[in-house]
């Protein structure tokens, strides 16, 4: 795939974003470097003229923008999905700085993913439970006195970085050796499997809701780490429902 | 001298800029990076409330800021400028693209320089007489059917590839690990974890010794490639003994 084509196919997910000016901003930031796909999850007030007014020459975007409610419809069907966050999290991956993050994005659209790097709101950021839905999560190195990047110049940034290497030529995911790998799990068939390890551990009694110890975002951070495969939960899930059928 | 030094050495000049929020803009993406030299060349508005609107925190760069009449009385003590250009112009330097010029300032700011990064008029841009009074052009690659950055936007990208250059071979982060994350499980460890979790599989039926389908080098990859910590194991087969023990 050319550079181009690899930038056009990487979503950009806004959520909850406030100001419907920094969404045109980033709009903006998006175009003059290529990228062309913007998800908006729940944004507060979209459409906007504000939008339209500094998205400048980048109206299009917005115009094939697609909004959706929640952040996993946004990433329903991709496979690698990048947080963006301001620092480390004590319960979410652990993050890689901007340019590893854009070289890994670049890689695995080259390899035929499907990825997004997701975009917080403007105070708060990406919650942990957001976090905690993407494969891993990508942070700006900053001035530690004054971290406040504007939401559109991370974006920015992460564009640029993103462009960088889709020219610069990242290296190409290596090939998986062993025989039985199979095709990447999608969000939803991983999202599938969590619940349902959640919901097992529940019977057994292992985990309290009223108690839960931060067990499943532990378990998130663990089977993230690994990137699921498809048939990997596909046998995950067989073990859980015959250990809920035998008992 | 040490990065943080190094990049409170760095001018950045914004000539002849028509929206002070731009200049407010420009100055919060400085001091994100880690940048506080502010040099404003014959601004057409400021000091303006819209420019301490968008500086956010960053209001002590513009209080900081030097107003010259020209880009001669700008650059008078430096040996060594940048100009920033959309593109190559027929008068000016060759330009170099934005990460290699990041990396000239820092060896010349490293090298005792006064140095300079020069930014033009939102809609005009640097003249060629002003670029060609810098030592060198520098350009940020972009979409070249849509090049257009926002002033503040193209300050934040060349204030961040200076920081990555201030800090390269310094980590840049201290600790990239998440408070939570425990040791690497031993060997004996992650055996007892397998052979654990084979025995369930069994005895639910969900793996017939006679017939094991490669289920558990599917699963010691998996496992494997996240690389389990010891609080991981030790969660595992908690949920393990809770699926043997209410059975």
């Amino acid at each position: 795939m050319n550079p181009t084509d690899a930038l056009a196919r990487i979503s950009i997910v806004l959520s909850r974003t406030s100001h419907p000016g920094n969404i045109g901003s980033a709009a903006r930031a998006m175009k003059t470097m290529g990228l062309s796909r913007l998800v908006l999850v729940s944004p507060k007030s979209f459409p906007h003229p504000e939008a339209e007014t500094l998205a400048s020459g980048a109206g299009d975007l917005l115009a094939q923008a697609r909004v959706v409610e929640t952040l996993d419809e946004a990433l329903a069907d991709c496979t690698y999905s990048l947080a963006v966050s301001a620092r480390a999290r004590d319960l979410g991956p652990e993050p890689m700085l901007a340019r590893e993050g854009a070289l890994n994005l670049i890689s695995e659209v080259q390899a035929g993913a499907e990825v997004a790097l997701v975009f917080g709101n403007e105070t708060a950021g990406l919650s942990n439970e957001e976090i905690q839905r993407c494969q891993g999560a990508v942070m700006i190195a900053a001035n530690p006195a004054y971290s406040s990047l504007n939401l559109a110049a991370a974006v920015q940034v992460l564009a640029y970085e993103l462009r960088v290497a889709a020219f610069e030529g990242a290296p190409v995911v290596e090939s998986k050796s062993t025989p039985f790998a199979s095709v990447p799990a999608t969000h939803g068939e991983q999202e599938g499997f969590y619940g349902h390890l959640e919901q097992v551990m529940v019977e057994t009694g292992f985990l309290d809701p009223a108690q839960p110890r931060r067990l499943m975002p532990k378990l998130r951070r663990l089977f993230g780490r690994a990137r699921l495969e498809k048939d990997e939960v596909n046998i995950l899930r067989g073990i859980l429902t015959a250990t809920q059928t035998r008992r």
